[in-house]
């Protein structure tokens, strides 16, 4: 039952790169609305936004021993990607295992859980989204797993699946579909851009978007 | 069912404006502590206030087609206020929709349900007071109205009713009222200021107020 | 039943100033994981830490009164902690309370219910923890008492215990423990200190703690 | 500010007892999916249904003192509507009220708040909705409103209004348009009626309602 | 840390029972509206009511090794009172520990988490009041402690308290005031049924209470 | 994006019935503790089990159109199971969608959402678990997906998965997995038994699993 998945497949880095910088709302539309976490996962930062490969965890709500075990599973760029087997606002993470994952070239953290050591954290550089912060600490009592696929905050997340995380919440993108998301974002970004230039003019969406026939139909009435 | 309400009346800029500087708190209590949406509507942004006059928006959960219905009707100065018919917490609106608003002299939203590209709104200078922060699409399928009265964050809005927004959450002033409640509001900072010397001095409120009968009357003991 | 407790014995300032430094989370464990505030008490304020004795107000919901009088017992360093008898949200304390409490030395609150005036707050260097932000007015009609054992956010409070609050939440601390948990906590800090330096080498806790033994008799498999 | 208002318009006798017995569903939807309460509005009593005219309270939150003088205006077949004016879940009720109400000729209560005592309203076959039961007492220090419009779980009440209720929660039909809502409401019931037999005979509502060509059009595969 | 306190002192058998009788709403007020847990705190069966001695369990959230050490603790009439040290809705309790319990006279379980087989343990006559029900497995790993002070759901309970539960949820007597507390709620019980008398002849509590003096001298106006 | 995967296997109808007679808490233990739904979902019903294959539908908030689709893919003894793909406690699903169901031998629902027409279903004898009650009413606009892999109420269910549902909640159970599930729930049924016969004789549970000698490693100190 409680295994730990040691080589996994990652996405291309080069698209990670380039999904992180589209951000979270451009992709999720790009996949097709898929993917996206709960809007209870918030980040402890402002203004940051980041793309890495996920490390998986299940772990005990309230034990946070599989986060050492899954740090020495960490390549440069990973993401740690926790989900508790029942709800839990514990602290799992702090700045000492925030501090041994740097050191394993890992940036970020996403949890739906609890963290704590916030200030550190966000002094270290190093981003977390999480569901609560709390200082209560946890036990290392109960195994769990690490790289098996996991529901995180209502998303499925696989091992090696693209997470994009923002001030917006966070993203998945499965492994095998990076690079076609990756297309349809910037092809989506490249179509916003026009848009947006036509918008910043004045005009309207309504006929940008040549609303007004198809809102008259359906019965919109004006007085 | 479906209605767009073309032409509304708003309050006086001037009085709108000194709204805005007296803030939620005070404006709220200057008009007998009424008009106050739920504690659950926050700012993405910190440490700004703003007042206007509400473009009022009643739209299905999920579904931002009535924003670019509403933009067009919007001018210079006003607010957009949607009330999703449900609950929901959807990002039905980003920068795309805030460029747009900008263009036409908007400033400012409150919605009670969730926004996304936080990031951007925050580097665009545009303002927004939402329930939920969230990248989860939204469809254009289903009409609403625009310009009618609704329940918003369990206030009710009139449209062309005086929005107050800041830190401390969203309050709102019925139009025909704005300038007595802005009459009550500067009578009520200015003896502020003054008991705010005598406080700052160490006088406290048990003697500014006069407390101490009433207190001992209704029976506290001091051991 | 609604009492006054004027005179409590307080820690000693310097203990209390060192557990301020050591920080939530270390206070927490240093005491044996207890003494925590819920999650839902959060700080107003960004990157700021404090520590002082408690001067708690126990008082209905929506009813301010009590503020007015637990000022009067504050002394240099003291944090008001306000406990409701039921769950409330509205705004019990903003700038001009501020500015009282502060002239008497308090310069913290943590209360169990919402604040106002957070702007203000923030810029007069008032600390603040609240279950809410609102500007929601309350009455003065209702006796309560002031330093009494409450119950704030899931934690007892005895007045004159000791506040430990930060960015991570707010720790609670008896008053005659805490020369003991400083001493643990110290100790911690010393420790923490010499594995930080360790797993920022890029050692693993599995090898720091020794936990590989462990994992492996409780069936941790590698795959 | 706090008014009683005395003489209220209700809507036909008749005409509320029929939507009490068309229930909320079917009158929610023939009044175009308006009026509904939020969802956490639940009853305490099962399968019971009812309907009446509005008896509106505004009151301060853990202040009761306005349900004394809202029963005084009670006639045959009202509802109270009790809308706090702020977050609440005390027992703003129980059963000394009920035997109250119920001498007056009122069967129910609808609140946005506790209630308490709920076995014996239960005995008494008095109904009531609530958003919380809890046996917290409130005090009576606080004027509030009677008969005055207010918004009561998220929805705008008037005096007179015709209150609905039953296992699936509460709607809100305002006065002037009882009769033109129990018309839609009872065709709407006969029309279900036939599709009723139709969808119990196997038949699909696919084929009934002719889903299927708009179905494909929007692109459904069917794999 | 973790200790269990073998013999405490328990209330008198026959006082229990008459808190019991007087229930939870009357109980919290004869006791000056104090000790009353949360609202989220409800029972899993209807119309039942119950008073015994709290044995209380500190747990670990998602542990409940200590309800069995807890068993061995219960003399007849006692009540398990079960608070975890950090928020958890897992399901601690279920059939096998109801046998286990009742077997040593407990009848009742409240519990600040969650609990199983609600099914049978209604069907056993084994009363419940949790604030979840969840099926979610629980760990024997890490201690806690018996017959400890705990915050459960809110309220302060000492090991030996009077817990009175209801439909309208559950309520702590400290155990030395029991007896004072009885005299006050007998005395209340008495004073309502006079009152229950009139009310329901339709006399007005406007009138009983003689308040509309106090009403009209507070600004109350009639229209 | 929109399919209906028209064929799907399904598990044995023997293995489905008994693991249904075994019920949620047993079955989600004998499958290692997985497999189980948030406790936010809540049967409509009590003391009601049953278990069966799922039909899984992805909708749109506020869009039950899929309901229709899904219904013409239903086999006798088929569980609905419905998850929105944002948050949404509007009501999918009343008597009609029921009536429909019901004669296309579809016994139950599961929805992370909200339902309508609870005294209609319980009357019917349909059975449904969902995370709301609302009358709230939906649109048919929007296209999803029938018999896709979902997460529902945090948990993963592909289609053709048996759903095990009672009071305690709902379970999935992966379909390949359901008789390897069975015989290890009625091992431990069986093994039940034998303990709640010596549970029931008074013998505790910290002799029957001979836990002393741990505790007290553990350093459990009796005082």
């Amino acid at each position: 039952m409680a295994v730990v998945v040691q080589n996994i497949d990652r996405a291309d880095r080069d698209v990670i790169a380039k999904l992180g910088m589209a951000g979270v709302a451009t992709v999720h539309e790009a996949q097709g609305r898929t993917g996206l976490m709960s809007a209870r996962m918030r980040p402890i930062q402002q203004d940051k936004a980041i793309a890495g490969s996920a490390v998986t965890i299940s772990a005990p709500p309230g034990d946070n021993w599989m986060l050492h075990v899954a740090i020495e599973q960490l390549r440069e760029g990973d993401i740690l990607v926790l989900a508790p087997t029942a709800p839990c606002d514990m602290g799992y993470f702090g700045d000492l295992l925030a501090t041994s994952a740097m050191a394993r070239g890992c940036r970020a953290l996403v949890i739906d859980a609890g963290i704590r050591d916030t200030r550190d954290l966000r002094a270290m550089g190093f981003l977390a989204w999480s569901t609560a912060v709390s200082a209560q600490g946890t036990v290392k009592e109960t195994l769990g797993s690490v790289n098996v696929p996991v529901v995180c905050a209502g998303a499925s997340v696989a091992p090696g699946d693209v997470i994009v995380a923002d001030d917006d919440g966070v993203c998945v993108v499965k492994r095998e579909e990076a690079g076609t998301v990756l297309a349809a974002a910037e092809k989506r970004l490249a179509a916003e851009e026009a848009k947006r230039e036509r918008l910043a003019a004045g005009e309207l969406g309504l006929d940008i978007y040549d609303m007004r026939g198809r809102l008259a139909e359906k019965g919109l009435k004006y007085v």
